[in-house]
């Protein structure tokens, strides 16, 4: 008799299930469900305007997503809720909720519906900056030893800004927050009843690690007295890794999605990390990415090793057994956008529409009838500033060598040269502080979409470049986990990496280098690396003088 | 009785006439004529391929031009021939024809029609770089002094790198070549019969000068042995100054034109410098430009002195009395031409389309919207390389400070403000080494099209910019000069001066710098000054490696 899990992914926008395989992976049956209120960033459902910089989300889009999708796939499959196993999630993150003892949502409350601090803090609110450089500076000043595991630099995207900014600007909703809780954690609360913590959100987002635990009271005290229990007080659960069983779904949910009560629920994780499965990435060395607006990059390593500059590591936070290596572009498929948004002429937009084809994939046409290196253009990809290697968002976009006879497909080109250049600085600064990389294997909307953008990483990074068979790897992902969580005896695993090589697979398109490109991107990326330096580390700061003039006008 | 005179004016594409009043300048008539051929940058009119970088031009389009142009303006006006007092013309330049000893232009001949070296080099037949460099370093090694009035280095579009390379690869039509001549003493010739030589262009194109003449012969047979006799051999003819009178016109150029024989020709002159009169430019200090595709700044000074990077400097050679500084930008209105055929979306071309507005107002407009400094984008406007003050043509186009968030008419407004930051490097350079420059009077198409251009100049340059009241600057300039060769007693005038203060006029519009924006270009110039020096004074030269790079591609 066959088995099935179902995944879920939770993403910026809406929410996807997907019911596969438990045996193979196969996937049977998918559906998604918008948000209502997708992201919030001009006002509150209840017309209170929001300052810039604020991204919130409504509770009530994840429950109604829920309980939507997985009937759905039940629906379309005709499976029998008795032969799924399990079920697995993951969401964005940080992406935080704070709850009243009974695990409601404040922000549902008629108390605190006009109160923005109340709401969904999504990962991308990114008012916390001011937040997250008084953390860093005073983890600094304190010696903290945490910090060297996230490249030295705290991110206005992680708990504790979001956490701090609601203490400092609505002291009366930390007060009333039983609890902060990120959304996977809520999910699986929605699910079992349960309060569990995600290892892998708590690693990367909230300076967790399975051998320290949180930061010292002190240092929280530091940050202000009245954060001092703020780890045992507000986000108290149970701390579960990746693939482990965080309980079963409670009667009412199992009702209301047309599953069993009882059926086992995996803790949650993030959405990027949990494509490793998916990917059937099982061994030191194989670097994974999500490729999307931006791209992360991860690998499993063998050994515990502090490497500047990328986002973090954290012990068993993809793969038991391996440190979880995390980096990334905070611009990657946005830089094209941006380009086709802005800078397309009609001319082209009309050439492109009459021979049927997508803007994108007219641009890529024209842009892989050149030669390498021929545009003679060259740009820095900081258009969103720049995660790693140098953890500046107040950099920004560069584009140099342009005559008057540049033309559109050169600067497409050229925008899409610059990822692939800031992929490579990723991968030398992990080989730089003995991280190994050995290979590439990629996830997301764009690598289905541009072969010569996947052509190219592989010139640029002078390995093999493979590409996720699934396109819908988060959701597949934690489906892998899903069956890990169920267990051997019931149909699914032992082990996260026995569900991975079963369930998790990579399309039979591979991607090599191309030596006589490989030799002239190294000339191309000699240079970018020289203005990467000189622009990003200091030596000339001219885009932070930019930033602050137009900040001033 | 009124008198009038005629200007001619032998563009790039075109040429134009207008008659004018002698006493005020007043317009009284237009004509143009396109030259058939235009610019031959692909084939010989014979079918002979031409190699990259070439630009010739065909002789019979000018003798069809101006016998077409004056008969137009004398039928339209109805004036009497007899109240036509003089006839002055400026050309382009260096623009070089090899003539017989009959000054019949040696590609008129059957023996040369398929020859390429044989026709008009027109001033852009850039295809003579390498012999540029070859006089240069020869000039540096016998450390010629004349080339420190040239701001120390030779540019291809001059007189010699042109000889040289006719003499070098076509060494038979050097030799069956009487004379090479300037097109503008070429049109005098067909005027007057006789053979005389602009003291303008020589002074700005062929390394000669008032006191010292040309270079010496030993530094011709240094070029090459051939060459040792080459200004009295090939460059003979009696060498007049702007203003003073080449002759009078033949009975059978008086025929054909409708004019009568022994009216005064003027010399010839650059058709840049030629504006001088025509905005009445008159005192030492007053900064006059030429802005068009490309951008060209002279300023009349008292002292002589040596001005690194500048096009050069002439005495006598733009007003008599005074040393006329010229520095150039080779990129100015075709920055924005460019833009606007390689990057403006869709979306914007509809929009100005649907307003009835052409695109260049369109973007001026959404542009004017925007306050200074608030995109936080800075270019270096170097898409065809750095005539002032780097001289420098291997430069290329450098833009910073994009984010997700730039919009076109932002990138639009970075490009217009980077021609006004490279005209205040020219106007700092200038005043670096004592020429004083008070003020911008600017002429050309893109002065009248283009307010924004024009505020922004005045806000950059932190002093007033005027502009000049004709839309033909250049022919009213030699109708100035016609005026001068006519003299007092025949209606004209006695001296430049006089005739530009009569004749010459700007308009009362006036762009005063706006303190508030001067400031903030202050510091958004401080950072354009930083990275010109970065990328142009060879701290960085990745603009040269990827050019290097294209060229092996």
């Amino acid at each position: 008799m066959k088995k099935y899990v179902i995944g879920l992914d939770f993403g910026t926008l809406s929410a996807r299930a997907l019911l596969c395989d438990a045996s193979n992976g196969d996937e049977i049956a998918t559906a998604a469900s918008n948000y209502a209120h997708g992201v919030m960033d001009r006002a509150l459902p209840t017309g209170e305007p929001l300052p810039h910089d604020w991204a919130l989300q409504h509770p009530q889009d994840y429950i109604d997503a829920l309980f939507t999708i997985i009937p759905s796939v039940m629906r379309q499959s005709g499976v029998s809720p008795a032969d799924v196993i399990g079920v697995g999630l993951d969401t964005t993150g940080c992406t935080l909720l704070p709850v009243a003892s009974d695990l409601t949502p404040l922000c549902l409350s008629e108390k605190y519906r006009h109160e923005k601090h109340a709401w969904v803090k999504l990962w991308k609110h990114h008012s916390t900056a001011p937040y997250a450089e008084k953390i860093d500076e005073i983890a600094h000043q304190r010696g903290e030893t945490f910090l060297s595991r996230y490249g030295d630099k705290v991110s206005s995207e992680w708990l504790l800004p979001k956490v701090l900014e609601t203490l400092s600007e609505a002291p009366e909703v930390y007060h009333d927050a039983a609890y902060f809780i990120e959304l996977m954690d809520y999910i699986v609360w929605l699910l079992t009843g349960e309060l569990c913590r995600s290892a892998c959100a708590l690693g990367y987002k909230a300076f967790w690690s399975k051998r320290e635990g949180f930061p010292s009271d002190s240092f929280y005290s530091a940050l202000d007295p009245r954060l001092s229990k703020f780890p045992e007080e507000k986000f108290a659960g149970k701390i579960l890794s990746t693939g482990e069983r965080a309980g079963f779904l409670t009667k009412e949910a199992a009702e209301k999605l047309g599953l069993l009560p009882g059926t086992p629920v995996a803790i949650g994780t993030l959405d990027a990390h949990v494509a490793a499965p998916a990917l059937s990435v099982t061994e030191e060395g194989q670097m994974f990415a999500v490729l999307g607006t931006s791209g992360c990059h991860m690998v499993p390593g063998k050994k515990e090793l502090i490497v500047p500059g990328i986002c973090g590591y954290v012990e068993d936070g993809i793969i038991p057994g391996f440190f979880g290596y995390e980096a990334g572009q905070s611009c990657f498929g946005d830089l094209l956008g941006w380009y086709v948004q802005n800078a397309v002429p009609a001319e082209y937009t009309s050439a492109a529409a009459a021979k049927g084809m997508d803007i994108h994939s007219y641009l890529t046409e024209k842009a892989s009838a050149l030669r390498v290196g021929e545009s003679g253009l060259l740009a820095l990809d900081w258009w969103n500033g720049n995660r790693s290697v140098l953890a500046d968002f107040s950099l920004s976009g560069l584009m140099v060598g342009m005559t008057l006879r540049t033309r559109p497909e050169e600067i497409y080109r050229a925008l899409l040269e610059s990822v692939a250049f800031g992929t490579r600085a990723i991968v030398e600064n992990y080989r730089a502080y003995g991280v190994p990389v050995h290979e590439l294997i990629a996830t997301g909307g764009i690598v289905h979409k541009n072969p010569l953008l996947m052509q190219t990483l592989a010139d640029v990074l002078r390995f093999p470049v493979r590409i996720g068979a699934s396109r819908e790897a988060p959701a597949l992902g934690s489906a892998v986990c899903a069956a890990c969580a169920a267990g051997k005896e019931n149909g699914g695993y032992d082990t996260l990496i026995d569900a991975s090589r079963s369930m998790g697979h990579v399309s039979d398109l591979l991607y090599t280098p191309i030596e006589d490109h490989s030799a002239v991107y190294d000339a191309l990326y000699g240079e970018y690396k020289r203005l990467h330096d000189l622009f990003g580390r200091g030596g000339v700061d001219t885009m932070k003088k930019l930033r602050a003039i137009a900040a001033h006008a």
